[in-house]
């Protein structure tokens, strides 16, 4: 079977591999469609080799169906439509004990620390495989893991219909929370610097700020009544974008860090204090959270046939890493792994 | 009347003043005590000048007895003991329409951008003196407002029994939130640089690190099971403090900032990402917290009478803050406002 292999010096190579016969409590997986996320391409470029052992099958956003299982597993027949939530967890730790594995102090996150999903095949734990709906397009399987990030960040928001969120970063994860928050109901902007993206997400329906052009604390003021939005979620990675949040939050405001940070940022711990904000981080999602994103987009609320911008095949995997690297008119970007020639 | 005035150049008088009668729906007070405070501190050093107009009587922390009223206020007959929550906000501002009148936008704080309590006689709004149970020692009275903030930064916490704590910061706001966060029966572990301050919060039965000698990782880490405390106060204002309690914390763990940090901090904002932390500003007090810290001292819970290490005559008012800024053993100073020769 074919494979796309991260080897190492920002290179993606598509080679045959024999696929992995499912052991007892494994499910062999035909993969239909892996999406390319941030992550990949931080590991296509380096950044993440202390992770990630060379050469490796990577991808964590798929979806298939059940091709083969191992003895033990149950409820799972061959053809069922699948994804995987990619996370495994020490089950003694700490966050284990406290209940929050899917923060586990040794998380096994499948596709990074472990083998990925851009294969023809993958095997994987039957523990981590979860059934969709057979009325859901297998390319929309593809969106699962994302949106149930987005869900996660808004649940950690604690978002409601009376809140006004800013989401800054329209990447697909910060358009997923955008529709994510619009689907309870919450008032939503969203800041942008890149026009292709901001194009994107005005086709979604959403009002964008421009932070290189607009007025951000103008317009946020008018938007709001000078009270300043209730929720902001950083998905940026930037500095500037924890400045903004900080800085225009409402009285007990919450800013949810989703993005990235690779360096300490200087926060203004004061205003923390003088308007009694909130900063809190959401990593990943939990078991629930799949639930929910799955039922969105059953229900068409995550505009699947808007955000996935590109379809390529397994072959061109190493194109297709690179046209999302060079940005431009692409949002979501998914590998139809079953198209090998 | 004799009256402690602040009158600019780090100078504090003590002068006569005629007293102020009750306007409509004022209550004028004889005033018993009136705490220092850390803010007075400031103030007294200049760094609140844009605030305070000299010459100003300052002072936030009090408790006397209702001497006269004017028309149209019922139910504090002359002599009642009374405390005061010295908050005014506008009602108006985004802050109050949200019901969060304790961070109003245009807050008046009084005593800092009004007249203050350390005087024989104060006058204040009837809306904001608070009747105190008639067996509270009025020094205890005078401890109600610093109680009061503590009480509202536990509450901001969420903090439960199944909690571990750390309370950054050993002067009188940290041992209260220590005190507080004890009633709740949270598992408490205080770090202070100084050693008079430690020997105190020993003298109430509370551990106690130093770190400048103590490993904190280790000894935390022992004290926790690796996991790191589910909850972090920090009260010191001190770049240390917010790194101590951003790397010692356990996954979802809480930090309140309390201490006023004057400049921004470097945050390691992926650590809030990974272990998916929640750090929360908390400021002042609302009326709830009062009831609780009236509660709270009336049970003995608050140990008023180890806090309370000096009290001073009104005569003696500036001696007592160059006490209180020397440092040395010196926790909670009080000022005998009737005492003035
Ligand atoms: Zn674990
Ligand atoms: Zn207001």
């Amino acid at each position: 079977m074919r494979s796309a292999l991260y080897t190492g010096n920002s290179t993606i190579e598509v080679a045959d591999r024999p696929p992995v016969p499912p052991a007892s409590g494994e499910v062999q997986i035909e993969v239909a469609y892996t999406g390319i996320c941030g992550t990949d391409l931080h590991i296509l470029h380096g950044t993440m080799d202390h992770r990630v052992r060379v050469p490796q099958t990577i991808g964590h956003e798929m979806s298939g169906r059940v091709a083969a299982v191992g003895t033990g597993v149950t409820g799972l027949p061959v053809g069922t439509p699948v994804t995987v939530m990619p996370l495994r967890w020490c089950g003694a730790c700490p966050a284990c004990a406290a209940g929050h594995q899917h923060i586990c102090h040794r998380l096994n996150f499948i596709g990074i620390d472990s083998v990925g999903a851009m294969q023809q095949r993958w095997t994987v734990p039957a523990s981590v495989v979860i059934p969709l709906p057979a009325d859901l397009p297998l390319t929309h399987g593809a969106l699962v893991e994302p949106t149930a990030v987005a869900v996660h960040d808004v649940r950690r928001a604690a978002l409601t219909a009376h809140d006004k969120a800013l989401v800054i970063g329209g990447g697909p994860v910060g358009l997923l929370i955008a529709l994510v928050a619009r689907s309870v109901d919450a008032d939503v902007v969203l800041v942008e610097l890149d026009p292709h993206r901001r194009a994107i997400a005005d086709r979604l329906g959403f009002r964008t700020l421009d932070p290189a052009h607009d007025d951000l604390a103008a317009e946020v003021g008018a938007w709001t009544g000078d009270a300043g939005p209730s929720v902001a979620f950083e998905v940026s990675g930037s500095a500037a974008g924890i400045t903004a949040a900080v800085d225009l939050l409402a009285v007990r405001g919450r800013l949810v860090v989703v993005g990235i940070h690779s360096q300490p940022r200087e926060i203004d711990v004061f205003r923390f204090f003088w308007r009694e904000l909130t900063m809190v981080g959401a990593r990943v999602y939990q078991r629930d959270d799949y639930d929910t994103a799955i039922e969105l987009l059953r229900a068409g609320k995550v505009a699947a046939e808007t955000l996935i911008t590109h379809v390529e095949p397994l072959t061109n995997a190493a194109a297709a890493f690179e046209a999302l690297r060079a940005g431009g008119d692409v949002m979501k970007v998914l590998i139809n792994c079953q198209e090998t020639s």
